[in-house]
């Protein structure tokens, strides 16, 4: 299935990298993007953790192989239209919350055009709420409250098997295929209006870098939930241009 | 989830079995039967690898530890009044062929009042055909045609998934939770904040009155769809206010 990357942030076991590299692939999914800033994964330094990577990805060691290191999770989500970042937490302030089957469907829409991604955080402590505000909604497995511990290759394996369900459904005519829209924004370019309105709102005095509260939290939040459009974008940062002070001919 | 088993026909290697009672206690599932008639699984005779699988239970070692070990498949579907049996392959003779979600609405309808278990094969070889022919349907996970090996844990975290999603659907209705959210703004405000928008939008030139193309409806547009709440009213007439060249200072 093309048009579709898992993101996998700071995996700290590698054999549960190789493991997620292995469920990907049964599910028809072959890029993987992994952020380790540490090189926790670079072939020179720990040799042994790559073999034991390798090792559980079995078959699908190519996808190991291949997968694109990153440094941070913004550079992984740089040209992805639409990211859903997994949550251990069934609620979080009220981000939109979709279940995976809810979630695929949204992605196998959107991928026959743009770049969408499954965003996976660390074994122990997930993904951090900066890495969940860069996504456009978030995932929760309704796992058993009592016992809620999945395995990271586990919950790989849940979301990427209800993408390739969601892509066979789409194609073989069972249930609606959702509307393909207009190009959405990538990452990259809600970041630079992120930067943008930060900038101005400072210039204007709104914002107060030394007291930020979380107003920038709040923006990204709305924005992200209404899923901006390319065009939009342009119309957003002419704005606050013509809002900025700084630009002020009179 | 009462009602409902999960079988594991000979495993060979005593780690997928952890995993498996892992991967069923995450969806809410806890008897867990093994057909062991070698006593792969005695702590007596084979400690290590009872204490390997264990390990991999994690924090679901009472699923394995209280796990029934029996002789043959017929012993551990003694009771069970519909049991479906995991296959490789697609299509085998013309036995009702499920996928996973059709055979989980099928065994939590059954559940309420009867005994049903899903039933999974060897690492290597599956289910025998007789074995395949004590279940009443077959069911087969839509793997990628050109690498469809599941790990078990994998295959079983797939099957207890869907059980559970049908388990939610049936208890809750479709879809997942309905999400509460907070208070959306109502029309008039929203009329408000398209005033406001459109007077700053002229004091700071962006927006030409005499010649306004489409600027209003796109914000409109965008903003509408987002939803936006109570509070996020306040947060953009806000910025607006500070973004308004006439309330400047300097």
């Amino acid at each position: 299935m093309t048009g579709m990357v898992v993101v996998l942030v700071e995996p700290q076991l590698p054999a549960n990298v190789g493991a997620a590299a292995r469920a990907m692939l049964t599910m028809g999914l072959s890029e993987l993007r992994i952020v380790d800033p540490e090189g926790r994964l670079d072939p020179e330094r720990h040799p042994e953790d790559v073999a034991q990577a390798r090792a559980r990805a079995s078959g699908a060691v190519e996808v190991f192989d291949r997968a694109r290191i990153c440094r941070d999770l913004p550079a992984a989500l740089a040209d992805c239209a639409w990211a859903v970042g997994t949550s251990a937490r069934s609620r979080r302030f009220d981000w939109p919350l979709l279940s995976p089957r809810e979630a695929a469907q949204r992605m196998v829409g959107l991928a026959g055009t743009q770049q969408v991604a499954a965003v996976f955080g660390r074994e122990r402590s997930g993904l951090s709420n900066a890495e969940l505000d860069l996504c456009q909604a978030h995932l929760h497995i309704p796992a058993n409250p009592d016992y809620s511990s999945l395995n990271l290759a586990a919950a790989v394996q849940v979301v990427c098997y209800e993408l390739r369900m969601a892509s066979l459904i789409a194609t073989h005519g069972q249930g609606a295929a959702p509307e393909p829209g207009e190009a959405l924004a990538t990452g990259e370019q809600m970041e630079g209006l992120f930067r943008h309105f930060e900038d101005v709102m400072i210039a204007s005095e709104f914002l107060d870098p030394e007291q930020p509260k979380q107003l920038m939290r709040r923006v990204r939040r709305l924005f992200n939930r209404a899923g901006l459009e390319d065009t939009e974008i342009h119309l957003l940062r002419g704005m606050l241009k013509a809002f900025d002070p700084r630009n002020r001919r009179y």
